[in-house]
C-alpha cells in the first residue's frame, strides 16, 4: 500500500474522534500531511468512523487532486489544502464540538481565561470574519481555508503557537504535530471553550489571565525552555 | 407476519432512541408509514424499548384504527395520522429531548445559528402556537397534528426541507426518509438546540447565519446538486 | 428474615439510585413503608449502594425506633417518619440531584413549563420556607419533615397529585406508590428541573403551561380517566 | 520497595481521577504525605493514569528533592511541598475540574449555597489573589503554594475545616485525610461548583445558606459530635 504511514496515522486519529466525544454523527475528520511528498491522507466523506481502514483514506495533493484511493475525500479537502500550503503543519482536525462551535456561532473568540487554556494555546482562540456572498458562491471550501490564513496574517498569529481557529458561523479547525496531537488539541479546545462559557456565565466581563501567567504556562510546555513531562 | 417491513424498520428505530440519549424513561417513539398501503407501524404505549420486538409494533391506518397488533398504540398515534396524511413522510419521531424541549417550553423557534444546523434544517425550527382550550378538550392528540400542519402552511414551509417542529409547551416532532434517518434528524435537532442555547448564553442577540451560507450548507447535502458523502 | 418484602423493595430501589445518575457518592436513599404494620425499611447511613443487601436495610417504626436490623439507619430517618405519618405514602426517596437542588438552593419552586412536567407533577414543585434557628438546633431531621407537611397544608397540595418537594437550601424529597416508582418520580423531577433551568436561560420570564394543557397531560396518566400505557 | 505504603496509596488515588471524571487528559495528580518521615509520594509528570504503578510514584522530601524514584515528579511538586509543610495534611489533589475551574477563572469564591456544600466544606471555598509578575517569574510553583497559605492566614481559615482552595486564573487544590478522601473531596467540590453555577444562573443574587444550617450539616459529619455513617 502506498503512503502507508500517513494513511495509518490519519486512520487512527479519525477513529479517536468519536471516542473523544468531539464529534456527533460524522461531523468531523482528520488529515495528515507529508510535507516532503506534498500530499496528505484524509477521511473519505460521510463514512462511519468505526468502519474506517487505512485503505479507505484518500491521498490528495496540494492542488486538491486525488492521487490515490477509491473513495471521495471529505468535503473539507480544499480547506485543508490551503492550511497545509500556508502553515505547513503535520495534521489537521475539523470538528463541530459543541462549546467551541457556540463561540464560532456567536462570532466571538474564546478568551484566554486561565492556565488550562494557556497550557495549550497562546492567547485568545481567533474567529474569522464572516465569509462574503462571493466567497461562498464559488470555491467555498477553498475560501474557508483562505479566510483562516487571512485571519492569522491580520492578527499576526504564529500557527505554531496558536494551533486552532474558529470559522465564523461554522466551527473549529485545529492542528498539531501529529494526527494524535491534533485530536488532543481539539479536545483541549473544547474543554477550554466549555470552561470559558461557564466563566462568562459567572461574570460576563471576566478579566483575561495576566500576560505573565499566560507566558509562564505556555512556555513551560512549549518551545526550548519547556520543563513539563518526562524529557 | 403481516407488514413485516415497516414493523422491522419501526422496531429498529425505536430501539435507537435510548442509545441516542434522546429519550429518558419511555418519553418517545417512532412510527414508519407505508404510503401505498396507507398504514403505519408505531410503538405500543408505555413499553420499554429494550423489550420491543417487531411483533409488538401496532399497525394503524389513516383513520387511526388499529389494523393489526395486540397492544395499544402510542398515545401520539392520532398526531402521527395527521402528519402522515398531510406530509406523506416515511417516518416520524417524537421525543422530549432536553434542549429542544426547552425551546418548545419557552415558545421560541430554534434559530439557525450555524452550518451544523443548516446541514440538516433549512432555516429556523418552527414552533406552533399554543393550543386553545377547545383543541385540548376534545381530540387533543389529533389537534396536535393539525396545529403542526397549520404552522407549516402559515409559515409556507416545505416538510421536505424542514423536517422538524416544536409543539408549544410540549416537545419536538421530527421526520425523515426512513426510521433511522428520522432518528438521526432528531439527534441533529437536539445538537443544534444545545449549541443554540450556548450561543444565546454567549450573546442573547446573536445574529443568524447569512442566507448565502445557509443555502450553501443545506444544498450541498440535500436536493439534486448535493455533493456530500459517497454518491 | 422478617419484613422481607419491604426490605427487598427498599434494597432494589436504593440500588437504582446510582444507576439513575441521581446521586453522587452516598447522597441519597430510599425508604419503603408498610402502612398496616406501621414500619418502614430504610437504607443504612453512609453505606455504598453496590454492597447493600436486603438484610442491611433497617426497619424503623413511626416513633423513629429501630425495630429490626444491625446497622444505623440513614440520618434522614426522622424526616421520613413525619412524611409517612402525615401522607401515608408507600415509598420515599431523598437525593441531591443537581438541577433540582439548584432550585432548592435558589429558594425557587420548579415552574410547570411543559407537558413533561405535567405528565408527572400537577403544578409547580413547591419549596419549603427556610427552617428557623430553633428548628435546626433541636430535632433538625424531624423538623425537616414537619416543614414539608406545613408547606403542603399552606399551599393546599394533595400529596397524591404532587409527589415531590424541595427543602430550602437543601434538596428534593420525592415519593411514589412503590420504591421503583418513587425513584422514577425522582428521575422525572431532575429532568424537569434541568429543562426548567434551560427554559429560564432562554427566557427568564417564560410563561407557565396553560391550565388546560396541564390538566390534560396529568389526567391522561393519573386518576380514574387515565388512558396512557397498556391498561 | 521503599515507601511502599504511600506509593500504593498515591497510586490508587491517582487512578481514581479519570474514573471520577475530574480530570481530562493528564490535568491532575495526587500526592500522599508521610508526616513522620517528612516525605511524600507524587505522580510522575505527564504519564497516563492507567499505566501508573506504585513503582512509578516519585518520593520527594520537604525541600522538594527527589529521594526515591526514576521519573520526574509532577510539575506541581513545589506547590505540594508548601502545603504539606504549612498544613501537615495527609493527601493533596490538584485537578482542573471544569465548574470549579470556572470559578477560579472568574476570580470568585464558590458560595456556600446549600447542605451539599456544608456536608463537606465549612463556608465559601476561598480563591487566592492573582499572583504577581515577580511570583510568576521565579519559583512559580513554590509561590503558588505560598499564596494558598497566605489566603488561609488572611481569611483565618482552618485547613481541617476548609479542605479546598481555588488558585486565581488556575484551578482547585484539595486535600483530605487519605488519598481516597482527598479525591472524594475534589469530587464534592466539583459537584458543589456545578450546583452553585446553576443556582447563580437561576438567581445571580441568591442568598447563602443560613449560619445555623451550615453549622448543623458540617458538624453532624465532622468533629467530635458527628453522628453520620456507621460509627
Amino acid at each position: 500500500m502506498k503512503f502507508e504511514d500517513i494513511r495509518a496515522e490519519a486512520c487512527v486519529a479519525n477513529k479517536m474522534l468519536p471516542q473523544s466525544k468531539l464529534v456527533d454523527m460524522t461531523f468531523g475528520n482528520v488529515g495528515v500531511f507529508d510535507k516532503e511528498r506534498g500530499v496528505f491522507a484524509i477521511k473519505p466523506s460521510g463514512v462511519d468512523y468505526e468502519k474506517l481502514t487505512p485503505e479507505d483514506m484518500v491521498i490528495v495533493d496540494l492542488n486538491g487532486k486525488v492521487v490515490d484511493g477509491n473513495l471521495r475525500p471529505s468535503s473539507d479537502t480544499p480547506t485543508y489544502v490551503e492550511i497545509f500550503k500556508a502553515f505547513g503543519v503535520r495534521a489537521m482536525v475539523h470538528t463541530h464540538s459543541r462549546a467551541a462551535t457556540a463561540f464560532a456561532q456567536a462570532l466571538m473568540p474564546i478568551p484566554a481565561f486561565g492556565t488550562t487554556h494557556s497550557d495549550y494555546f497562546y492567547g485568545d482562540i481567533p474567529v474569522t470574519r464572516p465569509m462574503t456572498a462571493d466567497e461562498i458562491a464559488s470555491e467555498y471550501e477553498k475560501n474557508t481555508g483562505l479566510v483562516i490564513v487571512e485571519t492569522f496574517k491580520k492578527l499576526n498569529l504564529n500557527p505554531d503557537e496558536m494551533q486552532a481557529v474558529l470559522v465564523a458561523w461554522h466551527a473549529p479547525f485545529v492542528w498539531g504535530n501529529s494526527g494524535k496531537k491534533a485530536v488532543e488539541n481539539a479536545k483541549a479546545l473544547e474543554i477550554c471553550a466549555d470552561m470559558a462559557l461557564k466563566t462568562l456565565s459567572l461574570n460576563p466581563s471576566a478579566a483575561r489571565i495576566s500576560e505573565e501567567l499566560k507566558d509562564k504556562h505556555f512556555l513551560r510546555k512549549h518551545g526550548k525552555n519547556a520543563y513539563y513531562g518526562q524529557i
